[in-house]
């Protein structure tokens, strides 16, 4: 078993590296003081440390159904969520309630669902155009992707896609595993409707607090109808039981006391101005270096045009203390690649444009 | 996929029920002004909400290697430690980095660690006699034991019996994964040494902090030697990136503030009263259930001398408001018995003496 790529260069890095390698939220953002003032009240309650109902707690699924009602659209019962340590967990949890053994990915993909996927023995295939992902996927196989501001790509699926890819979804009786982790991370306050609006029978919907309030307490969920529900429990309470009653309680009382969307607002203008300040110093200094400005999310994507193999350079680059991630680890094949991926939430100004300097010296 | 009956009765269960099933820790026992105390220095700290490394927190592991060099005997560093959540999840982490598809368990056995093997299709074996094992294991094949204070049996190995299953797995070449969950947790204040002093080198040894601080965490650990958590490094990873950075945090600041094993002490002798109390009743009012008083733990386990199916008479106990677990459930096989596990540490002596009356006019 391989570790994967990213957690070697995380693990490379030091004070002195310039990091747009990880994903990693910016600290600065955390609602470290609105989480002290809600732990007041988890910490008058004894059962916030004793073991839970595996589902997870009922407030909290209630809070998070109400998401879907308001904001997706997607009117949402409790009983129609379940807690998941992370969003990372869900992948496993679904996979093992499932038959299939085949699966069909983005390519690029994030290369969490891969590493999942792959530790189960799951075969991988990939398509190029929606259009064959119709020939591609067969019934009860499962397609997964990231429909907003895609890890890595920063793609963002059009509502015609949306309505397509769940045509063929449907037409061919296969799962859908949707991963929203970014969803509501958007620069321009436009929530898009999921895929699972349009096939909602055989579809998971997954979200979680990592990157809208902090990734340390890993608590996420998945949406999918009862019977789906019902099928993952078990799997779930042989994991791990149930998700921390503490820090479900934590949040619960956190959203009972803030209105989080007020907070996600501030972190994406916060983060479009970083994403905006990293493509400018691109634009200027990386001109072989060939990407669109992400509309949300935590990356910017693009390819090198001057170069063939960007995991060579990002092995020369880690020697000059700046990190990023070469695109081959997000391909289930690994295949060579000229992109990159850059993450623009947890760099100051002056380093960031010192990183790309360097880069640019690199690829001369 | 069948849900546990355990947590199906714990579903069941509501405020009028007497329950002796669930194996909860007492939440009155539970750190919580200590805790509150230690979240306070958790929180002056932004990293507590990042994402961390998967291996978990160093000061954390090393407080935990000093566990096993101090009270253990067994000379440990950090490096040979790894952080899961809670315990139960150490059997999926373990399993996937092994190609092992053949396990050996005790009979009764762990329920959870039987579902776990169970989803991952595993072939399971079991002995009647620490003789039989030697004919039963084989290469890379897995032994998996409790072995003290066994759940649901109360067992403890002798040293002996130690030796001896440590002779049996180094000869065979197999792997062991000894379950430490309740170790700590003896009436006596004695800590036998663990099996894989005797057999370190295919050993994984499992502690918690559920039954000794608290279980809404989720914090358990693997103990193994370099090589062994190096593999099994990249499918923790993969299954949730990392145990919660905040409740790593909040263990180690509470370690650091207090002294763990008079906390420890101090909840084994208020639950030996409970056990004494609990045995008491039996003898009194339940003398056809045969069983010995445990050294520690959770439990009371027994077998009815006029009843042959333990499950029958729980379904009949349920009805009325009368909660334990039947033993078949502990089977791997789910043959039928007329043995019972009943916890004791979750029930006052007025609700425990009528529930113990109630299941003697059921039985007579």
């Amino acid at each position: 078993m391989k570790r994967s790529y990213i957690r070697e260069i995380l693990d490379a890095i030091n004070e002195n590296t310039i990091s747009f390698a990880g994903g990693l939220p910016n600290e600065d953002l955390f609602p470290l003081k609105q989480l002290k003032k809600a732990s007041k009240k988890v910490f008058k309650q004894k059962n916030s440390l004793q073991y839970s109902k595996s589902q997870g707690l009922d407030s909290l699924r209630e809070k998070i159904a109400n998401f879907y009602t308001n904001i997706y659209a997607l009117p949402t019962t409790k009983e129609e969520i379940l807690i998941t340590t992370g969003s990372q967990q869900a992948f496993d949890i679904i996979l093992k309630s499932l038959h299939a053994n085949n699966l069909v990915v983005e390519s690029p993909s994030y290369i969490g669902a891969l590493s999942a996927f792959k530790i189960l023995k799951k075969d991988i295939k990939d398509f190029k155009t929606i259009e064959q992902l119709e020939n591609i996927i067969n019934k009860d196989e499962i397609f997964y992707c990231v429909s907003d501001y895609q890890n890595p790509s920063t793609y963002t699926y059009t509502k015609k896609q949306r309505e397509k890819i769940a045509n063929i979804l449907e037409k061919k009786d296969a799962f859908l595993i949707e991963d929203a982790a970014y969803s509501l991370l958007n620069f321009q306050g436009k929530i898009k409707k999921p895929i699972c609006k349009f096939y909602s029978e055989k579809s998971y919907h997954l979200g979680t607090f990592s990157k809208i309030v902090a990734p340390g307490l890993r608590v996420g969920w998945i949406r999918a109808n009862k019977e789906l529900i019902g099928n993952i429990l078990a799997v779930k309470e042989s994991l791990d039981l149930h998700t921390s009653t503490f820090n479900q309680m934590l949040l619960d009382a956190y959203l009972e006391e803030n209105n989080i969307f007020k907070h996600i607002n501030k972190n994406a203008k916060n983060y479009k101005k970083r994403m905006n300040y990293m493509a400018d110093c691109m634009e200027k200094y990386l001109p072989n270096f060939q990407f669109k400005r992400p509309k949300g999310g935590m990356f910017i994507y693009g390819k090198f045009n001057n170069i063939e193999d960007s995991m060579a350079l990002a092995k020369k680059a880690l020697e000059q203390n700046v990190a990023f991630v070469p695109a081959e680890v997000f391909y289930f094949d690994e295949k060579k690649s000229n992109e990159a991926r850059f993450n623009f939430t947890n760099c100051d100004f002056e380093k960031t444009k010192e990183g790309i300097k360097i880069l640019a010296k690199l690829t001369k």
